[in-house]
């Protein structure tokens, strides 16, 4: 654990009394940060989410920018400024109250969420050994994990441009597909869409060109967490992939939660990261005592589908899997940062890396349909009768994502919710 | 041959006597765009070279924006009447010439070029079938060509954030590099640093999520090109790049020439592109008439090396390579274009493509020091008694560009040039 702090105390309230209730995504030891646009008009702000209202930072008079990329360029100490302030604001009997109630606090309800900065670059990575080993099984049946895997945290990178905010919709997207091993390619809409349940990473300061960031000090050029879904299409993959990588089987769509939750409000949900002694362990610059002290993430996830008929039916989405974030990484965070920049490649404030599919060690952890029915062989038997082997048009795929310990008040990281639109 | 109009006319000649001369990169038949700061201060415009001035386009009342990408979005009819603009403003007894010469014309000698965009995103492929099959023969000398190049443009993302411009100085790589087949990675500065001769391919404006650009308008799409070398570390390649592609490899520098020509300067020099009728065909959507009619870009480049010894003795650079960007691109940059698309991923104004490196049929047309000296088995002499299989510290590498032909006014991309720094 590090850095607690009062703003963790758990017998912190808020006088926003929706930040009290039980089970609250949103209390006052968490503060996370987003972009928002008033319903009733107006240009985007930033805004922290507090029980079912947002503070709106520049009218409570706590910063003077509205461009959240600026706000990330700020350093540890000063963001830690920033979230005490918040945090006293918000507390119940603060002098603040009535201003802010005034003038700077607006229910979620009245606004619209965008992307919460501006993504310079997106890069994404494949932390989960499970769903690396479980995904090689299908393409190497003799050789799942290649021999690079346990020493270099294998990334790659995705686009940014087609990054969209929770409630994305998007068309299922055409490629080339290959309808047999010998027949020609067609271009055709992907018959395997898929999700990918990720953790969205968000670059706090970055690093100038040719200056590596050691692991000793990644973190503090971490600004914070959000859910993350990479879509993919299964069947563009495959023929497109050999030998430079995926490239539009990924890049037609990826959707990220609103709510940034930052490094500080998870620090009591830290956990140790350490290999089994047998294990391949990492190289000196991707180690450090505080990475194996806290390197994981206690962060639950969950992946839930709604299909088309089950909304005309009134019915919830049903849950597809869950997991926890700290099981599924082999790799933590700081170590994707320092392996980033270790060739002198900058990050720069808003950049997102993407942790890969955080499938668990249990088959019904799995991250991804890919996974969870064998490629579409096994697929998933529905309440309402209906079945997927992968997704259809008009589903709703979400995901969600809370950190809870003994001792510690639950917070959550809200959802990623979006849906499959018809090829066009 | 399409859209040539008066601004191409083999007889219009510049009031800017430096534009007239013989072999300049920049006549009035030129006109590509680039964003410079003044030495003498302020902050950057956007020029346009000619001969060996720039016209600054807003003091020349032609256009109300010092941003690029703002001017990059306007759409093809706004760009040609742009063009028309100052090329008759330019002209031998222009009206124009008294303001100009007085309040927008500023030397290429006083100025500072920066990129000439915001690069939201920048693409990688691999046009070159000849490069892809020498790169292949090192790596899988039974299967040089693998089963997708003919039917698919390979291409990946690349590192937006440290693209640089002519005139980029950056240190060493270091990364995991595995010395022996058999020995465990070690961190350490690569030793097989190596250049990509590419085009780079500036995206003009760009299309919604969800809409695909077809091949008949993909070239409406570009704003015009750039040389472009993209830096390679091969040590570190090989180890990192299974499954998911190149990453720290090729993310820690890029470095594209100052000057976009625009698709309206080229257009005397396009060239028919077709495949052998005994090749495999593209699929319909990578297939136009205009396509096979004048696909081709008729560019030659060249590769020259100075090397810190020659600097200090005053030697000039020598020419490692030069071929044609015609003969060594097996996909034209509609078909690139359109291919991005055809998922329904969305192109921005500023985005960069690079074309992959553009390696001739003949091996002396080679556009990396890995075809040239055989992965550093055949290592190249220089004149001085220095010899090279990679690039060593101090290195200057400069590529240039240029289109020539009967009965038009050859034109040129200017140049591309950076120097290694040793490692941190």
């Amino acid at each position: 654990m590090t850095n607690l702090n009062s703003t963790h105390d758990p017998q912190l309230r808020s006088w926003v009394a929706s930040a009290n209730a039980a089970g609250c995504d949103f209390p006052i030891q968490n503060l996370p940060f987003g972009t928002f646009v008033p319903n009733e008009g107006g240009g985007p702000r930033i805004g922290v989410a507090i029980g079912d209202q947002i503070l709106d930072l520049r009218a409570a008079g706590l910063i003077a920018t509205h461009d959240m990329n600026v706000l990330m360029a700020a350093g540890p100490a000063e963001r830690s400024a920033l979230r005490a302030a918040i945090s006293q604001g918000l507390a119940e009997g603060s002098s603040e109250r009535a201003d802010w109630e005034k003038s700077a606090l607006v229910p979620q309800s009245a606004v619209t969420m965008q992307l919460p900065c501006r993504i310079g670059d997106y890069t994404d990575f494949y932390t989960s050994v499970h769903h690396a080993t479980t995904v090689g099984k299908q393409f190497r049946p003799d050789n799942p994990l290649l021999p690079n895997y346990k020493w270099i945290p294998i990334g790659y990178h995705g686009r940014a441009s087609s990054v969209g905010v929770s409630g994305q919709r998007f068309k299922r997207p055409k490629g080339q597909i290959k309808p047999s091993p010998d027949a020609p390619p067609v271009l055709a809409p992907t018959r395997k869409l898929d999700y990918e349940l990720e953790l969205g990473f968000f670059i706090a300061g970055g690093n100038a060109l040719g200056e590596p960031i050691g692991i000793e000090r990644a973190e503090e050029h971490l600004f914070g967490v959000t859910l993350f879904n990479d879509w993919s299409a299964r069947d563009i993959q495959p023929w497109e992939y050999q030998p430079l990588g995926p490239f539009l089987s990924k890049n037609f769509a990826s959707t990220v939660s609103p709510w940034i939750v930052t490094t500080e409000a998870l620090a009591p949900f830290r956990a140790k990261f350490e290999r089994a002694a047998d294990d391949v362990q990492p190289l000196p610059y991707l180690e450090s005592p505080a990475n194996r002290e806290s390197g994981a993430l206690g962060i639950t996830l969950e992946v839930w589908l709604q299909t088309a008929k089950m909304r005309e039916a009134g019915q919830p989405p049903v849950m597809l899997s869950h997991g926890n974030a700290a099981e599924a990484a082999y790799w933590t965070v700081a170590q994707l940062i320092t392996h980033h920049t270790v060739n002198g490649c900058n990050l720069q404030p808003g950049d997102l890396l993407g942790s890969g599919t955080l499938s668990g060690p249990k088959p019904e952890e799995a991250g991804s349909l890919l996974e969870l029915t064998t490629g579409g062989k096994n697929p998933i038997q529905l309440p309402n009768g209906e079945s997927r082997g992968f997704l259809e048009d008009g589903d709703t795929l979400v995901m969600r994502g809370y950190c809870e310990r003994a001792g510690a008040v639950r917070i959550g990281l809200g959802e990623v919710s979006a849906t499959v639109l018809p090829a066009a």
